[in-house]
């Protein structure tokens, strides 16, 4: 028999999966969880060994990759922190031994499989599967995940972008035709932790610099769920020297005059309920600091006198809410706990 | 006798201050400078009691301010690193006095005294001084330095920005209806040397912040010189866990489809013999420590596959081409000499 | 009725006041435990007008600071996050009211007043006060909190020095006479949230320095917890380019050759059921990420070959193990509670 | 015919390399150097295309390593700013072929190749070659450096606490019997350019720990030119969370009670007329940002009130005193330019 409570972790090497194991092991409805490794870490035999700052934190047990042994082992829900190439292969063959899984990558965040493979330039998953993945953001699709099998947890800047832009989409106050610009800065661990020139110390240190402009694989997510033309959109990335954290700065022009007091009602309407973001008031717009090591997502703005152009400035931890937070949160709902259970 | 090498310089004990008087000590066109202080500082006899860091760099003779006292020592040209209100009052003192001055704050940015009282909410400077101010960005006005008595050295952001749009704006090839975003971001020695709880270290470090939106002082720099009506921009200032550089990130759609070729011509074109801007090629995007301790401004773009999207990425040393190198290189304009003298 | 699971924390405004917020509100032996503020912030009503970041995460109620307010409240326990020569007024007055008191300053933290008089230069507590204080180190006194009235929470570096160096010096390994080096660095949050040039972001940024040489108030306290006479003791601090931790390089010679082996045993014997404490394997060091944002001291150690030179290495967060979390840690063990409650 | 002005520079594509690129290319009494690379550099055809960040600075040839092109070039002076096993290899070559060499790696630093072979396990040069290489540490032995065919320039960590204590025990002050401990810090430039996972901005920022204790390959410098036992030396290396820069905190105790006045004399004398060493007054001490991107090398110290213990700091920049500024420097004495020529 599955238990839901019981919980198989896969490829959790990096520092995505190093936040998931952490948030996990002070889970309160998580059973002791076990990580199936891969590569040069299937040796590991505790958790501790492949992190050693988790000493006095927590424990589990380790276990070199294996879908015969996790069919096998009464666990109920798999977390993919895997390559999306990983991922395709072992999504179908863990929904196929029963578990429900959560998977971290980009390979089923796009209902049409043909989006992925231009963006990430691979074959793409089959359309049974994206059909019924659910796009893990639970501020907006929450009422899918009670019977998701699969969910495609999105990407750390759509996410930031996509809670920004949607209320004032959604509300038509956006005039889209002049297009909309997301200027987005995210810290180093979201280039992830194998070594690289360009992630050296000496290269991201006092340094700041724009990447990706027209290429990032992150741009379908936004343009889906925001609901905008890809050519209305201008999505920028760049990298910070600091470790953690996504500040969006996104520049719109509205249909018609809105006052701060309009917009913020909107937001604060928009999220009600919704633990995990945070409205701030007109004016006042939130800094990383606020969101490092947390789950939440803070939204600000400002709008100038005329009321017609609105920057809003959306701030969430890139290994939080961006990855394995949101991965939890969504854990939370599949399975009807409280959405922030274990993120506070 | 004026003699043009002679330079009084006044208030310099910030961080601009600093990095003027590191380029006047070793700039070959310049005889030993005299620095002329106020307040607490009034009291130092030499510049490496200001700046201990100077020692075996340079030496030169401080003194308390005294308009007579520049005004009988036969000093040519004066540098105000003072605040707008303070240059305000110096800088027709020291022009009476029959010195040729350079103004490193926004006293004199504006040829209507207005735009000045409307951002800076104090009293502006006299019509006829403005009319005879030539706003220091020698890439643009280079022609009206050799005569200028006044010189009015731009905003570090405005410099950033105005570089980088005003050739595609006279070639006519931005669609300026759709709006420009110019998302900014700055070190925090922009921020100056006065302590603040702001820019203490744990604020700033490992942290990242947008300010002064729709507010910020250099915006009407932009409009002006770049000729956009303010309603189409919007320009949004953050401050960078970082001492030194501004990188902006500009945002617009053409009118026309252009190829990268194309905007690289454009660019190399309109910056042909200007030695302090480098033209990256197209689809290479420069980065901040490329720039931090130079005078350089550079330019790099990209341009979506439909060739009507496009991000200029300007980068820049606030402190040099942003404050006191552009000073440095508008003296030499003034006063004849090679442009990168001293500056490279 | 006093409850001691009522708490009075007094003037958290700064950095180690946010830290022992921060773990108040979740510590399950606490109830809603009441700030009482002096100065400007007196004014704030709840805990997330001082400190915004905590929203989401607790809120507690804030009042203007009142002994007689306090007094009647029915709080068991109060924490003094003040100033020495604040909490040499207050805490006497605490402790007339029948409160037990955790100060966090370094006002009782010697036996001798006139310690206190020669560091801190003004005028100690009475005899009778110092003579009943428990020097605040659980892993050294843990058996004198129980009936501890008043505790001194020790200074961070010195929590760091004596928790390495007491099992070396209480066996009698070290050859003393030769003197110790306690080569000490500590990030910027150590120094206060108070605006100083010299902790402005600028200064402290790729930058390091060394200050406070035979000068530091937490020398007194190593001298007396490690046992050597100050004479052969150096003992330097210094400021890292982060924002917390300490870590702490001791250099000694032992009087006879010993074996890395030999040495582990020691510290592990010596810190057998100490739950804040980790021992590193003989060679391997610990680093300051490794304890930030944790309670826990880690100590390592490397001796050469000849077994008679030996680093250790001590590493804590100074604003946990070294201010809030130890102060927590010894309200726990004051309290019958299990040493690590609301720590881990 | 050899020109002494004409320079080969072989194997600079680090950060070294990089720095005395720099330096070389506005050096006065250079003659515009080759550069010879090695592995995939050796493509590069000019120095702009290995540092884009020259670019508008200088511009130098590039050509595949080849010791009979070199020859034939009649270049006198080759810099190796090799690895040490290809310095060893290559030297031997350049010395028969008739050029003098500057060598920046390990390998000819030491007068016995068994300290070589001991140190970095491998073969060492052969005696012949030791016994006439001068080590470059101009302000002890720039007497020899006119007649020098071979120089060994000096490690960084070396450099820093040699030229602190020098001074101190030449004159007998300090005893040495009591032990010295060298507690150094580095920058991360000073791990070099090649990606390893310790040296990710991840792992380095917000970080600080020690390494290489009682291994680091630069202990046998410091004991040759100090004239201490090994065993009564404690020299502990750090890695910063800073680009750029070393500071020793050098502790030890003297024979004698000595004052600040006397200390500080000791030290102007020693050091009168070495323009790269500056001296900061008894109780003032340097910091990292004062000699980043200089060749100075800022020696400063506090003395206890008994005048007993000292605490000598000694800062410099790891790159330029602790690396290509020193080459440059040992350059000009070879060739009986002036000390400082090229560098300030």
């Amino acid at each position: 028999m599955k238990d839901a409570k019981r919980i198989a972790v896969i490829g959790a090497t990096g520092y995505a999966g190093f936040e998931l194991a952490r948030l996990l092991l002070r889970h309160s409805e998580v059973k002791r969880p076990t990580f199936y490794l891969r590569g040069k870490s299937a040796q590991a035999r505790c958790l501790t060994q492949i992190f050693p700052q988790l000493r006095g934190w927590g424990e589990a047990p380790c276990r070199p990759l294996s879908i015969d042994a996790i069919a096998a082992s009464g666990e109920g829900t798999a977390f993919l922190a895997t390559p999306p190439e990983v991922s395709l292969e072992l999504a179908p063959q863990l929904l196929s031994a029963g578990l429900r899984v959560i998977d971290l990558s980009g390979a089923f965040r796009f209902r049409d499989p043909e989006i992925f493979e231009r963006w990430y330039k691979r074959p793409g998953p089959s359309e049974s599967l994206t059909k019924s993945a659910v796009y893990g953001l639970p501020e907006l699709y929450s009422g899918q995940l009670p019977d998701a099998e699969l969910v495609a947890n999105p990407g750390c800047y759509a996410t930031s972008a996509i809670l920004a832009l949607r209320p004032l989409m959604e509300a038509g106050w956006v005039d889209a035709s002049r297009g909309i610009v997301c200027d987005c800065k995210s810290g180093a661990s979201g280039a992830g932790k194998e070594p690289k020139p360009e992630t050296s110390f000496v290269e991201v240190n006092e340094n700041f610099r724009a990447y990706g402009v027209f290429s990032h694989k992150h741009t379908p997510e936004i343009t889906e769920h925001v609901g905008i033309d890809s050519g209305d959109l201008i999505f920028t990335t760049h990298l910070l020297p600091l470790e953690r954290g996504i500040l969006s700065t996104i520049s719109c022009w509205l249909t018609e005059p809105r006052t701060g007091q309009e917009i913020e009602a909107l937001f604060r309407k928009f999220y009600a309920n919704r633990p995990m973001v945070r409205i701030w008031p007109a004016g006042k717009l939130p800094e990383l600091q606020h969101v490092a090591h947390t789950n939440f997502c803070d939204l600000g703005f400002a709008v100038d006198e005329s009321g017609k152009r609105i920057v809003v400035v959306s701030c969430l931890d890139n290994l939080g809410k961006g990855a394995a937070g949101q991965a939890a949160q969504n854990f939370n709902l599949m399975h009807g706990h409280a959405e922030a259970t274990g993120l506070t």
